[in-house]
């Protein structure tokens, strides 16, 4: 079942792999089929040069194996959280890349400090505040899913597709996994250039606002003018 | 047409990839044909692994697209005031390379510190000053090669080929557009070692006039004599 | 003699290369037959791409060549001294890995910061205290070992398979010599983690208690749920 | 003629781009025969990927062209007066590799801060006085090698392989080509280490004179033993 599902969800796993943005079993990629409410889903613990087709789980949201004779990745109960909160999102990733998970382990938003960041996400990358104790006895994956949806509250999650988790690492979010994939390597970009802007003008800026607004409108949204129609 | 120019420009363009200074369709590489008054141009949102010397589009000077089927560049307005009023350079390069638009997300000039820079670029690199509301509304990439010939109405332009636009990122040009390829690298290499200068010694420098004029007229002008004959 | 372990130690090292944790010489891996009491080391000052199965040194606990024509690794005695005080181990490594020898040099403990620390390692990073004049003059290694023997006399060294040795750069163990090395690409990458962390936020953490249990206790021990059973 | 050493300086020369330490036309390698007192460099401004032993120069210690239809390296003074004052050395590598590169911009000294840098180096790193306007005016090349002999008149250059020229970059030194390559090589890794550690502790160390003395020693001299005999 979910052939295709199954295929576009271990290319771009394999993807992670290639952008050099995990090592060994590091992060899992995940992507749903919203007319059946299944997802499909990185195994855990396996390498990425060891995936396979036959090795994806399948999963309903509620997190029962309907396919698969693996167990799926221990993150999968934030990943379904955030498929059950995030209506509109196809595909999600999970990654301890470098430099996103340096402003986690900080706690800091990563603020927008340029056209670079403003062209993918408009404005700064929240950061979900530290689960307490209790959120991580009981039920802490899930929870990690709730704290996200939790910071985006005031913030549109179509818009800003990607999050830090609090001395944790980050997620990110597109209409399907590939796009997450994506949107994970750009973050990673931009991670790393709001670090090294701030070290270098010692504040966190940020972007004139009509500067933001006219980079993010002029890829996104109905007066879109890059690329081609 | 232009089929040379084409050939010259899609090269300059992959090599942009090669060098690691783009990722995805980031960035974009024209060159202009000064007879015709021609200039080809990278076309917009397409990634580099996908281009052709068929999807290079052809513009006349006022930006009407003269020959392709492909959309130009987002950034074409910008390369198009750089080549009226630069009247010497053959081609335009604009990246978001990470060290070169760290000094433009920081607002900040890249100072000379030493004969790696010198050897190219005959003093500090310059930065524009943010654009205004009205520029950014009205014709954001026309004003943005405006306010880069704005900053160079006291350095001269063959001198010191290349810019940092602030909150955004660098452009640099050259003779053709290999050239301006040439001195993006460059810019890249002398932008990573400048801050990392600046880190460890706590100031801006500069590097003495007499050693920053040794070495960029051993390379350049009637009196050099780096290189072959 | 000791074919499998030979073997086994030889991918070890060369996996050392390959993960850019080690250039030219530097560096080396032994791993042990507990039955035996024999070690298999690296010969000291050969390249990575000579090494031969055939080159490999049998040493015994007291540190005698059982077999071998060439000299073990000038840091065999280290590796002696921790095959013999913690028995549980199978494989020993030591490298110059740049973040994790930068912490080493400045003498300080890497400090866990984040859930990719916590995965692997049950706390921070000791690091031992410099050594005598006298350590150093009598009998460097073995007293290299020494320090790094007390440094645990409060910490369970299965529980965090890595030390700093002042002034001078990491070792890590495991169960055997696969995993050392395992571990030794993991800690130079929380040692860069770490540093870019404290750079960014200006203090040293550290990471709640209940989460570093939580993500330890998932991948370790009896109640661990990460990979497949 | 010369056909051993123009091999030799050839394959260093092409190490140099292999090893990530130059890019384009930047830095050269030349080797000495001291029984004839010629010398073999690389020519001015010639990419790395055309070079050919046929493109090699030769020159006598007073710079004049005994072979070769190419200009030498326009650093060829530098060598010369090395070669004429180091009398032991057989090689000489001038590159503006990153790490080493910054250290000279900000004219300091590179400190020991460890044993990675104790194991080929014995103590810091000079780095030169900036050059006289007069200096620089007169013969500019030949004045950067006679203020690094000046540096050295407190250093043994046989002890100390590598200079930092202020504003500038280093030089290094070997018994042959091959070496002063290897020396390069090496002084870019410490030259991060150390900048990276000096970031980290907020001061310049050094390393303990006995740790200092051990690794060099254990290295070096009559009583080595590190390697194979």
């Amino acid at each position: 079942m979910l052939k295709g599902l199954k295929q576009e969800v271990l290319l771009a796993n394999k993807e992670l792999q290639k952008q050099k943005l995990v090592i060994y079993t590091w992060g899992n990629v995940s992507g749903i089929d919203r007319d059946q409410n299944l997802v499909v889903i990185k195994p855990s613990g396996v390498a990425y040069e060891d995936l396979t087709i036959e090795a994806m789980v399948v999963l309903d949201l509620e997190g029962k194996v309907v396919e698969g004779r693996l167990r799926p990745s221990s993150d999968a109960a934030t990943h379904l959280e955030l498929y059950r909160q995030f209506e509109e999102i196809g595909g999600v990733v999970h990654t301890h890349s470098l430099w996103a998970t340096v402003w986690a382990q900080a706690g800091q938003e990563i603020p927008c400090r340029g056209t670079t960041h403003a062209d993918y996400f408009y404005g700064d990358i929240p950061c979900t505040r530290p689960l307490t104790p209790d959120e991580v006895e009981e039920a802490y994956e899930h929870n990690t899913g709730k704290v996200i949806v939790e910071r985006f509250r005031t913030i549109k999650y179509q818009e800003t597709p990607a999050v830090l988790v609090a001395e944790h690492a980050p997620f990110t979010w597109g209409k399907d996994a590939h796009e997450a994939v994506h949107n994970s390597v750009v973050l990673e970009q931009v991670a790393q250039m709001a670090y090294l802007t701030k070290m270098l003008s010692g504040h966190d800026g940020p972007i004139s606002k009509h500067v933001l607004d006219k980079h993010y409108l002029r890829k996104h949204g109905p007066h879109a003018y890059y690329g081609q129609s």
